[in-house]
């Protein structure tokens, strides 16, 4: 049983200059792996629409599922439905009814329903809309690409509208071990289990706390039992 | 006058399982911006070898420099020096060089120079070795590609060694305007301003804050002059 796999597109020029410290991607990481999917590549590109474009292509030939965050607002810097659109070889103006939930919304809030928010409303043709509980313009999914806000608690409401429509696998279990020695101590040792247990992924992640190097040894599969198997043999050799 | 380009390649199966949030990326970014150099897109990928040859042969060919994060370390999963000299179609072995810094480290702490720590000495022949401050096992350039280790101090410390050597164009600088209003408000004024100055780049960035809309209004480039005249156009529109 082979777990389904997704990348992840984060459109941004803010991210690409040091502006701002992206968050969705890691967001995504952790749900993704809880719902047993996995993650198999991420990208952050520049509003640019070619790179867009061709990022989208490639990432959604080749995996599950392809999510982006950032692009989808009111100004002129918010080319990524467009994008998307060309990529998938949709066509996309502005759809009747994500401009009906739109127009309810300003309707209730007093503010005008301008020219610019009404590009909020450009969905590309066949695209499912995802539901954006925050401020109402809505995501959407066309084939197997999920297009969502970049605002970190918007894109977090259009995950968790999206995640329980797909189909993962057993979700990925890791465990981990901590050890007061450098990786050059445990390497050996540690590679010589990882062959031993071609199912499971075993990756050290070196750390220096107060002077002292230290590793932190992690598991992961989806087997629950041989898990435990490595991770018994693993605090034999270490703790 | 083009500022040259740069793409990151994060390394780390680690990252894309959510079990640890990278903290590189941003710290380059930043580093490169203010040395005048346009970083065009990041990645990560997992550690498998022919995904880690596949991103460094396209994003060393697309961009000016190419910087690497993570995998240089003694363990199994250690894999990127060796898939960097196979995309820049380098040998690779336990250099002379780096065999030597090495030796003399572990002479100096009294640690065996096992082979686990010996594999941090395999570098590509005719690459040049980045100096390692904290914990001397080298890094090393080879044609544009700049391979750093994963390790947050260990790679600024990298970073500050190889950045120095490189030519920059004029920094990339920014100014904000911060409106407590909601994008779909300015974005009309604000594209028609971005649409006079084609050489600043104009972005803006939503947020909400005590439940209310706000916007960040930034403007980018590397004229002074015409910054202040944007910014001085902006705030007539929107202070």
């Amino acid at each position: 049983m082979t777990n389904p796999t997704a990348a992840i597109l984060v459109i941004g020029d803010e991210i690409l200059s040091g502006r701002t410290r992206d968050s969705n991607l890691h967001y995504l990481a952790g749900e993704l792996t809880r719902a047993g999917i996995t993650l198999r590549e991420a990208r952050i590109v520049a509003d640019v629409h070619a790179e867009i474009v061709a990022a989208v292509r490639e990432l959604s030939g080749r995996y599950d599922h392809l999510f982006t965050s950032g692009g989808i607002g009111p100004t002129h810097d918010d080319i990524t439905a467009d994008a998307v659109a060309e990529a998938m070889g949709a066509r996309i103006g502005h759809r009747a009814d994500a401009m009906a939930l739109l127009q309810a919304h300003y309707d209730r809030s007093g503010l005008p329903f301008n020219e610019a928010r009404q590009r909020m409303a450009r969905i590309p043709e066949g695209a499912g809309l995802i539901d954006n509980p925050v401020s109402i313009a809505p995501g959407f999914t066309i084939g197997n690409v999920h297009v969502m806000a970049g605002v970190p608690n918007i894109f977090q409401a259009m995950v968790a509208s999206v995640l329980p429509r797909l189909t993962g696998g057993p979700p990925l279990l890791s465990q981990n071990l901590r050890v007061d020695r450098g990786e050059g101590e445990v390497a050996e040792a540690f590679g010589a289990l990882a062959a031993e247990f071609p199912d499971l992924s075993m990756g050290s992640y070196p750390f220096i706390q107060n002077g002292a190097y230290g590793t932190n040894l992690v598991i992961r599969g989806t087997d629950p039992g041989r898990l435990d198997e490595a991770m018994v043999r693993l605090t034999r050799l270490f703790a």
